[in-house]
């Protein structure tokens, strides 16, 4: 890791060589032998990062979160108390009485994209996909794929509107009033439109 | 204990009294001295037992869930950052100042229903009963009883389907397209149809 | 501390120079060190109190809640996997790709008054204002100010009606049947009414 190797904290359980540069483990935090975490993220207070997960760089998992799974993209926000899932059908034994463990179900990953933001205490149904820059209100239980740049928000989680990079809400025409930025319609949400001449 | 004795990480708080053969305890979990937990259950990460919780067999408490004197059934699954409730009208302080503690109010624990599933970060109301199977959907509010086999969602959580054993849902004859089992309707749900000959 | 100084689990992380006497600090709980918490407060297992937070006298903080930054009030009771949030806008990075730390954000804290009771596993939104003796249902998402004595349940929380400060509904005169309470109404909400003679 060089100059900047991974920080766990002593209450931590995470393995630093799962982890990239820059990395930070705060207390009881876990990353199960199985989970990749990139450069510069953060993993907070008693977080879980399941086997199979995969995060970017730059990715923010707030206190108490459960990423089951996830692929998770760069500088994406998952916030305190978040629930990320991967099992459709959970139950404590299959059907012969033997515990249903990891391998007895096809597991249905999140995927959560660069820069989406995922606010406190929301769950993310299994298979779900977040779309980049998206924001999920806190508090959301969310059973749809999220375009790219929308606001959901509720249970289950509805579109209210769509959001910036930098936070803010876009206005109809999809310019944000506080950064200045122009986004044009996709097939999968908004994207930032670059200037022209 | 025997052959299979409970396993309780180091970082966990559990008397292993208090725990079943071949159960495990994981990082952070805790497991209060007036709980009992039946065999092979799994606490999760950070998980906690409160006094007075009763807990089958084959019971699996996931990450961060919330136990409050509730009595779970064999095989259920309460899912990470559930909590069974109990305290109907939640204080700090009793009328005459004093600290409002367990003995000071009128507990109304859950009941679990063997093999029914609580998914992730839901709530059960304090002296709510989930029958026999059924399946509460993840980031449900459960304040009413739910019938054996149903599946309910939302907050608050209503009735959406019926579920399988086998955790898929059954068809309109109430037959699961997985597994094949029949099941008729009895006054506080639905019961798996024994073959006739 | 003199007689009564504070106690903090082995597994907690607080400074006891930042916590009134009397208070206990539980299993894994966390205050960081630019909290405040006052005298016979009860921070619960895994729960964190983030800088800037304030806690009064005899508050309840249940397990795993994450307090960040809010002002609360003596007497209450913030319930298990409670959030209470203060960044309006949450993204991992800046608009010029360095990490999003508090200070690069106006922090909205909430505002809990004296014995408000918040139910467990709600959040309550950034710059949200609940009134002395209120009452939160669990599972709420709290968008808007709440009223002092009224209750909210819901995502969004609505109002459903009115709560004594012993726990317990009142009647549409605004009279407790349980301790036998009257209560008048202000542009805040309800107050408690004095006897007259």
């Amino acid at each position: 890791m060089g100059a900047d190797p991974p920080y766990v904290h002593p209450s931590a359980d995470a393995d630093p060589d799962t982890l990239g540069p820059g990395t930070k483990v705060w207390n009881e935090a876990q990353v199960m032998p199985d989970a990749r975490v990139g450069a510069r993220c953060t993993l907070g207070k008693s977080s879980f990062v399941g086997d199979g997960a995969v995060l970017g760089d730059d990715v923010k998992v707030g206190n108490h979160a459960d990423v089951y799974g996830a692929k998770v993209g760069d500088g994406a926000f998952i916030g305190p108390h978040c629930c990320l899932l991967q099992d459709p059908a959970p139950r404590s034994l299959n059907l012969d009485g033997s515990r249903r463990e990891a391998g007895d179900y096809a597991a249905r990953p999140v995927q959560i994209a660069a820069g989406a933001s995922i606010g406190a205490a929301s769950v993310v149904l299994p298979g779900v996909s977040v779309g980049a820059n998206a924001l999920v209100a806190a508090g959301s239980v969310v059973h749809r794929d999220v375009p790219a740049h929308a606001v959901v928000a509720g249970n289950p989680a509805r579109a209210v509107g769509w959001v910036c990079r930098c936070g803010e809400r876009l206005d109809d025409a999809h310019v944000c009033g506080a950064c200045g930025r122009h986004h044009r319609e996709t097939p999968s949400g908004l994207a930032e439109q670059t200037a022209s001449a």
